[in-house]
């Protein structure tokens, strides 16, 4: 199935001139100088960091793609069964230190040497770059954040991207590259602006332009059957209208102590370079560039909404494009290996993280019937084999949902195919129970009941796919019980499955806390870092909970930690400090860094702060109370919060009778360089969603992994954590999830009054902070019926971190110790056991 | 003045890995390999011929970029005076088959042998090349046109930086990145249809895109005197309304026999990623993206006329944007020298070619006065010391003329220092003139007798600069007569020059006719082809007129050529060939490949072919009459002789009558790389335009350096081609053009009768070609009074190809041993000495 171009007798020749990884600093140093005169056409006259990072990241690249292709030429040589993982999101931040860290060298005298011998990559390179006159650090400050997502969903798909190449499954992304990235968040007068995200501006090195693979994706037009089919069900002609080309960019994702090294393949949308007469016979020049102009806006921008759909035409068109895409060279790949139709699902696993790839799964079934003249039913059989969907939320406001109308002016034949999707869907439901006729409607794909007939996209994914599976064992079940509950009694309850998310420990730990990991590589005498593979060796350092010195380092390692994010704030704030350094091991830093939204309840943190206002002097001493996160631009209520945080900063951090024992920050633009910084300085973060409202959540984890406690409701992925890490080590409070919708339904039909403490914070915030608007927060409250749950947590809190430090430190080293479970390592051997049913190449 | 980034103590290492150049096929093939692996993450089971130019590009372009580096470190050292060449259009056509025939390989072990020892770098790379799998000819043949102009302009500015870089002169040229050059041609029906040329849809290996370098540019806003400033003649704060980037992208300019790399740097348009509160603090991040995303539309697009000014803004916005980003940098240049401002025109000189780059002018009065503070007439000193001005054309729709509403709201500053550049410059001519009251508003750069008031920029260009050329002799001497005269008048006439255009012989004789250079090598007995850099060496042809050995190979080598030239026609059409390839050494080559243009009358080459078509039989045998151009899109007269040809060649070519006799042949797409293929095949070419219309010319010259004959008015460069080569050598025809204006005059106002061969034609063409439609072409023969003299004229041609091929072939010798005064090698001298004062760098 190999292509062969070059003649056999030209085969010698190539490989004496076989490119080879450099594994010594002077080899390293000559790559890079190579490319700081060639392909930057600079020099030692004019090599700047950004120019350093430039020719490092291609240096350390050129290696990265040696072993890309030596891969990928494995996986076509065996043809194992592929895993495709579609994402419209995926939150990479940055890669230079990442592929440090992942570097693998081999020997290429001696390929059985370890590479310990050689100490590690990432201080062979350090060393090689100060000879060079860079400090690493600087280089590694230059790259700018990969901010192709919003938020928990696109940084998922990045740490499964991870695992996967870690363990060796043949996997690929796919996703878009958006120009723009989500947006940078200024705070102007406390109000989050919001500016564009051109992160390509200065080029970027980390990926393969693949000029050679330009797949033509059609839209609009119309459906024609000229041979004869009679029916939508027999093959057809789509004639589009609309034609534009995606391009791929390859992104080499590397694997951790393995020369492994997958694909995340980004399509960017380019105008087609054929003669369209339909287009052209008009004669009007200037018309037909703009239109190939515009054909680059559909993969501009990257929405930046997180957990709403919205209905947009040009948000359809990206899914549609980034599926038609992914899908043609899936199968461009498949066909290579001249197998039968039948086999595809034991070759191709699909994975559609969340509704937006939905569309695949008509693609695939178009293709098949239209193209490749396969019936119907057969080719049915295949489609709902290769897919297995992720839902990531219950929200009805995050559901996505179509109008037939938009949906059919853009995708004639796809729009048929539903209705024929669904015709044979509902037959069997009636067929099952026939008795039953609100179930056909309620379970329908096509919601008759809005003004406008409506594409229900979830119910598509889960008719599609032969397993759906929610993100925490709660939500798994959640949703069972409540959005999928017709399925779970049509389909049974075996095609519901749990896989709790996870985070990659090489980012979230060695990546982003160093010290960290040096000193439990040094506890677990794991000099060669095994643990970052097998994090159930971790659980070894309970074994350490008596041993003072260890604590003492480990409260060091947090300290230093405080350090280097009271830097950032510094630099932030414009030079100038705003916490006490004098202080800040006697300091509580309390963190809620995430999204922010009304379900999210930053508020009700706020309003902690509020309340402790008047109590601060006699209550506790020191404490910093950091939010850190990103609105959707047109999402009211969530500006408005932020607006609150910044209001109830100004206050606090200027009311002199509070001194610095309080101190409220909010930091702006929090992105994953940044989560890298604030996640390891933290003793305490906040997780305190409504409950029932949060799949999983992955920040909590990533403070746990930290050594950060956590304070929570029972919501998404909290409840393993403390069924992990144990209920003593976690400040759970609140209602349980069950009870969450009558709760919801009591609130809005049944008014209560607020709780005293949360009315006094509110009447202090509409006097103090906002007098010129008082009722402008009101809305705000309506959610915190365990509010005063919530204070008595609070204070428990802080007694335990100032008054019992040792048993504080204690909690903190078991939340490492047990963490293991979250390690995305496991949720890719979940996926990989119970729904993709593929194995590692090794 | 050099920045020294480099600690002293790393230096050593830098020196020590320093890139070399490859000089034997082995280094090429590792660096070869290298970027097929590496840069463009294939191997050998995956690489195409397109890969293969790819990486042959990236290979070559990796020694251009040393030398080019080792150049500029020169000129930063030695701080010469510089040339820069503004020039809107660069029509470079391919880049690796000349960077091969220009690549100088230098012995690192003993820099002073010879490369002849080592034998051609084009001969290596192809050796090395064949021994890796690949076919050179195949490779070159992957690479788009660079179609960054529309026609004689824009090439004649690339023949420029050939020779620039040839002779050693400091010199860069200034231009824009387009995304879309030219757009394509393709005839439909017989009628041109445009299709945009995206010729970066498979990136583009020749260029350095140069990140760090960005230049703001700011459009529209307001103008504010803050301190104090009474006048516009005070430093002013221009205060922008749109803002944006200018990054560089460089393409590397290699001489021929020299080491010395020049630089074409091209600016692209971006959206800025500063923060522009004015802009985000409405909140509206879809508006706010969607404007950045339009930043870059301003370089988007080529406008695709030629001799003709078209008053749209997006225009001057590119012309803005070009001007004040190269200037930016040329300025920046200048002050790391830190010599006083005085200084400027002694070390650097701006070429305008044409009115397109006039508004540097006013944005370096504006950075001097404004930014720099300096006095107004200290500035406007220094201003019109710094610019030369080269006209390309008498006619007035060409001329370049900007609504002063239109050129105030997008440059109010601007505006305001045309203004007062006038005030002086009409008082200075009021002053020498007292009594002439016309002479003011005939010479004003403001045109106020138009319904709105007109900024005339050829008049600002005049006053800006200290020389103002002509193209051609006659040329020359027209514009002081007629345009100018006034500005003649008062500057007197040594402010006008001539400098007549040229040809580089490296593409136009070497590259485009390897087989003529070899035997003009081996005749004069100059194996290392010296004479492609001394051109008089070429009049020592004329030495083997006799000798009918050499002519009978002069004679295979044009037959050689029309064999290429029938394969490619046969490609295009189809893979039929419309030529009797029997008869090729017997059948005249005419051709008339260039912009499709009213003044360049290729309809009387169509109504020649007409008037032949009843007389074919008796009057001569075998003739193609070959045509090829563009038509600007909105040009309906033009597209109309587009039409007029093909429907001329459909009744041609399928008359039974006729047989293969005489062939009409319309090659689709004309460009660079085509016409080395179409010029070195011609036996005769036509360069007839209305006399005194034409300003040079320079296909006339290609066609005459590779051995054709031409037939032509008494215009352009026609006249010293006929000085140079001999009267007897050319056919030319029809009248002076000392009479046009009057004829012009007359044929409008005194319609005489056409001369009864046209009218015969005409007839013909209406009842037999285009019945539906009889009148259409009637407006085409208002300019054709000399189409009897140019039958007769023809028919000597043919008399003499047919029946004389001796005395022909001696023509055709002596036409390339006297075209030596025609190399832009010539012209750059001229420059360089009376307009310019600079050197060569050695």
């Amino acid at each position: 199935s190999i292509d062969t171009v070059i003649p056999l007798k030209s085969r010698a020749l190539w490989n004496k001139h076989q490119v080879r990884k450099f594994d010594k600093p002077e080899d390293f140093q000559d790559r890079f100088i190579d490319h700081v005169e060639t392909t930057l056409a600079r020099s030692l006259y004019n090599c700047d960091d950004m120019a350093a990072y430039e020719a490092a990241s291609m240096s350390v690249r050129d290696n990265l793609v040696i072993d890309w292709n030596k891969t990928q030429q494995k996986f076509t040589t065996r043809d194992p069964k592929r895993v495709y993982y579609l994402s419209l999101e995926f939150l990479m931040g940055r890669a230079l230190d990442n592929a440090l860290i992942n570097m693998k060298i081999d020997d290429p005298e001696d390929p059985s040497a370890s590479q310990d011998s050689k100490g590690e990559p990432r201080e062979m390179i350090k060393g090689a770059l100060d000879d060079l006159g860079f400090k690493l650090e600087d280089v590694l400050d230059q790259e700018p954040d990969a901010g192709l997502g919003n938020g928990g969903l696109g940084r998922l798909a990045a740490c499964f991207v991870d695992s996967m190449a870690t363990e060796g499954i043949p996997a690929w992304g796919y996703g878009l590259r958006y120009e723009y990235g989500i947006f940078a968040q200024k705070i102007i007068d406390g109000y989050q602006v919001e500016t564009p995200d051109y992160w390509l501006n200065s080029g970027n090195p980390w990926e393969i332009e693949r000029n050679e693979v330009q797949i033509p994706v059609t839209f609009y037009g119309y459906v024609d059957r000229p041979e004869g089919g009679k029916t939508t069900l027999s093959a057809s002609q789509w004639i589009g209208g609309e034609r534009v080309l995606a391009v791929a960019y390859d992104f080499p994702v590397p694997g951790f102590k393995t020369s492994n090294v997958n694909n995340l393949r980004l399509w960017q949308a380019r105008p087609t370079t054929e003669f369209d007469f339909a287009k052209f016979n008009n004669g009007d020049y200037k018309n037909s560039v703009a239109q190939q102009q515009s054909a680059e806006s559909i993969t501009a921008v990257l929405y930046p909404n997180d957990n709403f759909a919205q209905g947009k035409e040009l948000r359809l068109k990206q899914q549609y494009f980034w599926c038609a895409a992914s899908l043609h060279d899936i199968l461009r790949r498949f066909k290579k290996s001249k197998r039968s139709w039948t086999e595809f699902p034991e070759q191709v696993a699909i994975q559609l993280n969340d509704t937006h790839p939905t569309l695949a799964i008509l693609e695939l079934q178009r293709v098949l019937v239209d193209l490749e003249k396969l019936d119907w039913h057969e080719a049915w059989d295949i489609v709902t084999k290769t897919f297995a969907y992720t839902n990531h939320t219950v929200m009805q406001e995050a559901l996505e949902k179509w109008p037939v109308g938009l949906f059919g002016h853009l995708l004639p034949r796809h729009l048929e195919i539903i209705y024929d999707i669904n015709w044979f869907f509902l037959q069997d439901v009636a067929k099952k129970f026939p008795k039953d006729v609100d179930l056909l409607s309620r379970i329908s794909i096509i919601e008759e009941n809005s003004p406008e007939r409506q594409i229900r996209m979830a119910f598509l994914a889960i008719v599609g796919s032969h397993k759906v599976n929610g993100v925490a064992e709660l939500h798994s079940e959640l949703i069972k019980t409540t959005i999928f509950k017709d399925f779970v009694k049509f389909y049974g309850a075996s095609k519901f499955v749990n896989v709790t998310n996870g985070i990659t420990p090489r980012r979230w730990l060695k990546q982003a806390n160093p010290n960290l990991a040096r000193l439990i590589s040094k506890t677990l005498n794991d000099p060669t870092e095994d643990y970052l593979l097998d994090m159930t060796k971790l659980t070894q350092l309970a074994k350490h909970l008596e041993d003072k010195k260890f604590l003492k380092e480990w409260n060091q390692v947090k300290l230093n930690n405080k350090i280097r994010l009271v830097d950032l704030i510094k630099k932030e704030n414009g030079g100038e400090d705003i916490i006490n350094r004098e202080y800040l091991d006697d300091t509580l830093f309390d963190m809620q860094v995430k999204r922010i939204h009304e379900y999210k309840r930053q508020q009700l943190n706020v309003f902690e702060n509020g309340a402790s206002i008047e109590e601060v002097a006699k209550k506790y001493p020191r404490k910093v109370s950091i939010f850190g996160g990103k609105s959707a631009p047109g999402y009211y209520m969530a500006k408005l919060i932020i607006k609150l945080v910044n209001s109830v900063a100004e206050i606090v951090n200027n009311d002199e009778s509070i001194d610095d024992l309080l101190k409220v920050v909010f930091i702006a633009d929090y992105n994953v360089s940044k989560a890298e910084i604030i996640i390891p300085a933290s003793d305490l973060s906040e997780h305190i969603s409504t409950a029932g409202t949060e799949a999983s959540g992955t920040s909590n984890m990533k403070f746990v992994m930290n050594g950060g406690l956590i304070i929570g409701t029972v919501d998404g992925a909290n409840v393993e954590i403390t069924r992990e890490i144990g209920e003593d080590n976690v400040f759970l409070f609140g209602n349980l999830s069950e009870n969450v919708e009558d709760l919801r339904y009591n609130l809005q039909y049944h008014p209560q009054d607020l709780p005293s403490s949360l009315e006094s914070v509110l009447s202090y915030i509409e006097w103090s902070i906002l007098p010129e608007n008082p009722n402008e927060f009101k809305p705000l409250v309506d959610i915190s019926d365990d509010f005063e749950s919530y204070l008595a947590t609070q204070e428990l809190v802080d007694q335990e971190f100032h008054n019992q430090r040792p048993e504080w430190l204690k909690k903190s080293v078991l939340s490492v110790a047990n963490v293991g479970f979250f390690s995305s390592d496991r949720c890719i051997e979940e996926y990989s056991d119970t729904i993709w049913n593929v194995e590692p190449v090794t």
